[in-house]
């Protein structure tokens, strides 16, 4: 445990620094399950935050939360042809439902799938819960009275990866999964366009993300969707991070699973419907997007801990003042921030400034025997600059108006990153050359067909993260010498 | 959607009362999973208030949360002797990652298991995590500094269940499992005593639930506890209802993972261990604690809905007015109350009414015209008494007051009902005459063994719900004749 290790710098090695970031910050550990990883307290509080904010703004857009099945019948993935083709081939498959007890020749006691136990049909933990909700679905819309039904479900999912990497894949990952049902395509539209809205927005104003909003090309969609909206953001390495997506389905699952509604004409109709989700990949993008060498650096709005007070002291007598000072601070400060008073007697100061900076704190007040005749605590910023006094006095507001400027900062300083690093190419070989020397986003006036992006994407590893509705009329594709049809951001991606 | 189907009376069958109340109140619909349910957003809204009340209860006694993986790797199971035994029989279990393409003879896609991917070592979806859990704390824990490490996870598990009855028993439920490492067995003793209390007073404060505390006969016992603590409700049919359980492990998982810790004196020993969950069961419990024959009852504590404003009006031009009287009215509520307006057009007051009773809502605020003259709004609790009216100055305390009388109403109600339907008995004779006429918690000074306590479940189908601290001295057993060595509760239970 004592063990100091480092952190390798970003310069050297961007994925050992992702590593060892996370691991130095105490997210998350490996676990015996291939795939899978164990969410630390550290790293589950960042998902709770996540989700207390985003399940205010679904619920504010009229959303309410249920719960369905973990399993799906093994036959509900065939239903929708291009969604059995997405997701057959990273299925968990529950084939018995009980163990038997064996001996094997030394006499050890083990357990096995009692054959006796298979299931008539098996059942596949799911990957995504489209299927059995459109059946469900079918239970509960019969008229037009009954739309729009507008459910979010917070929820495990399992995709069977071959290669992880923590919060941005694993086997099995948490999310939540919205699930609409309207009356009209233009209704499911707007609802699609709206989660995609209310998500980028939540990246901006609390995570202090800036995302690009735009569709998918039919080679990146969703199976089983018509339309894919997505919100992208860059990672300081220049490689884009897919952090949310929102579907448009058209009737595809209605269709699949006959689930149809009369309209008020009084004329039967397939229900329209959307999918929308985040996962704790956003965690990722959280890391990726702020941290720096030092270690985690955290936006306040989701930090677990956003003040920790360090007492700081050399004698029992000073201890016992600057100790209680620290905790009648906290007492002030709590009703208002999440706050830690980090009273370890068994390391020193420095060592606890270490440790919360490794976990992304993002305010630190130490208080010595001069702090307290001073009344006041000296401040450090997770993000840097000189250190301050802030007085006892108003202290509340200080510690708001700090936390909101580190809050801001983060935002500006991810906003002018993207800036800086969103190009324009003026022929395929620059494009090939800065993906290298230069990383980030492309914008091109795009003119390939499906063709041409499987061949960029083969050639390059950049792949269109989206489509934009910026005008391109008259302009050349600068990758297939092709007329544009639509602006195109590409980018190499997580 | 619109046919009105009744309510069977208790008097007349109170199991289908338990799921007539639970579909009229559109908690909860059958999934075409074998018994798996679907929480629809009513009885889903329901665990959630009790997820943030209990949440807020566990990270005040110093726990967090954390997330481990689903699956757990069959071997794990075995290495506690008497946990497998308790779990193998009810596992679901996977064995492939992949699903391939079939086509039958009449040309019909489906897909099935890969044969190429079943799995080298079968993996188990968590009935409990203990094993995956304490397989991780030996990653953990190395140090008497690194304890107590005190853990809860919010998770879904999976028992498969031959006969199921909805929240009570189902194949998956959604839980909380708290798993807690100490440095002595007074400690970890001491945890479990601590939670079995938080558990007990978050039943009766929250849930309107008074319950009996007290330690499991060895037949009852969690597997692989060395004593297990329970909350024991008592539901209106006379049959009890375990409604939460705390476990002491003693050093039974830390010997089966192999995980020590260094004592402040240098030595290493075993770490000391605890359990305890609450799961969607306590659903069912308040259902059953406080529903009457027209339907759900809610503690105000945990209605998803607190208060229900329903416009009265005969005209389009009254409608206006008293609809936006309505809205004015949630304004002022909103900020203290969960609060709905149904200013549903197609509907009547009284269907309205009909429906929000049959939900549950504890209060029904009615404005009309005349009400408005009156600047009042009639009030009519849920739990029955005279309809009054509530001026709007000051509506917010008077709303406050009056959810604090319902909720006080309700817990005095019930316990009363366990008072009253707590009862002791002269002879064998007597309880089993008794369990029939009038069932309810039977106090038995207890002087059986295993064996006695194995014949009256097979006689009478009651078993010993919980053991009691309480003097028995120089009694005699009425159940078995012999002295008498602990005072025990004897229930019928589900």
């Amino acid at each position: 445990m004592a063990e100091e290790k480092g952190i390798t710098p970003r310069a050297t090695d961007y994925s050992a620094w992702y590593l060892d970031v996370i691991d130095r910050g105490d997210l998350l550990d490996d676990s015996p399950v291939r795939g899978c990883k164990v969410l630390k307290p550290h790293g589950y509080a960042i998902w709770e935050s996540i989700q207390r904010d985003l399940d205010g703004r679904f619920k504010a857009t009229g959303h309410q939360n249920a719960y369905f099945p973990l399993f799906i019948p093994m036959s509900f993935l065939s239903k929708e042809a291009e969604h059995v083709e997405g997701f057959a081939k990273e299925c968990a498959v529950v084939t018995h439902h009980r163990l038997r007890s064996t001996t094997d020749a030394d006499g050890k006691k083990g357990v096995e799938p009692d054959p006796e136990s298979e299931l008539e049909e098996p059942l596949i933990v799911r990957p995504t819960s489209e299927t059995i909700i459109w059946h469900m679905y079918g239970r509960w819309i019969d008229s037009w009275r009954d739309l729009p039904l507008l459910i979010n479900q917070w929820a495990n999912v399992v995709r069977w990866e071959m290669k992880t990497r923590p919060f941005l894949r694993t086997t099995e990952f948490l999310w939540q999964e919205g699930h609409t049902a309207h009356a009209s395509s233009a209704e499911a539209v707007e609802e699609t366009v709206r989660m995609l809205d209310v998500y980028a927005d939540f990246a901006r104003e609390t995570l202090a993300i800036p995302v690009i909003k735009g569709r998918k090309s039919a080679r990146e969609r969703f199976a089983g969707a018509v339309e894919t909206y997505t919100i992208e953001a860059l990672m300081q390495n220049g490689w884009a991070l897919q952090a949310g997506t929102s579907h448009f389905l058209g009737q595809n699952f209605a269709k699949a699973f006959d689930v149809t509604f009369q309209n008020e004409a009084g004329v039967r109709d397939h229900v329209w419907a959307t999918s929308w989700g985040v996962s704790t990949r956003l965690v990722g993008a959280v890391i990726m997007t702020h941290s720096d060498d030092a270690g985690l650096v955290l936006p306040p709005k989701i930090a677990p801990i956003q003040v920790v007070i360090v007492p700081v002291y050399k004698s029992d007598a000073e201890r016992e003042s600057v100790v209680n000072a620290a905790h009648d601070l906290k007492k002030q400060l709590a009703p208002h921030f999440r706050v830690k008073v980090d009273d370890r007697d068994h390391l020193r100061p420095g060592a606890k400034y270490f440790e919360w900076e490794r976990k992304g704190v993002p305010l630190r007040l130490e208080i010595g025997p001069r702090d307290l005749a001073s009344r006041q605590a000296f401040s450090a910023r997770r993000t840097g600059g000189k250190k301050v006094g802030l007085p006892f006095d108003g202290i509340v507001e200080h510690v708001g108006k700090t936390l909101d400027e580190i809050q801001a900062e983060l935002l500006a300083k991810a906003t002018a990153f993207v800036a800086s690093h969103t190009f324009t190419v003026a022929s395929r070989a620059e494009f090939v050359k800065a993906l290298d020397d230069s990383p980030g986003f492309f914008k091109i006036p795009w003119g390939g067909d499906d063709a041409d992006e499987d061949a960029i994407k083969e050639e390059t590893r950049a792949t269109v993260r989206c489509l934009l509705d910026d005008p391109v009329d008259g302009q050349t594709c600068p990758l297939t010498g092709k007329p544009a049809r639509q602006m195109a951001i590409f980018a190499r991606a997580y």
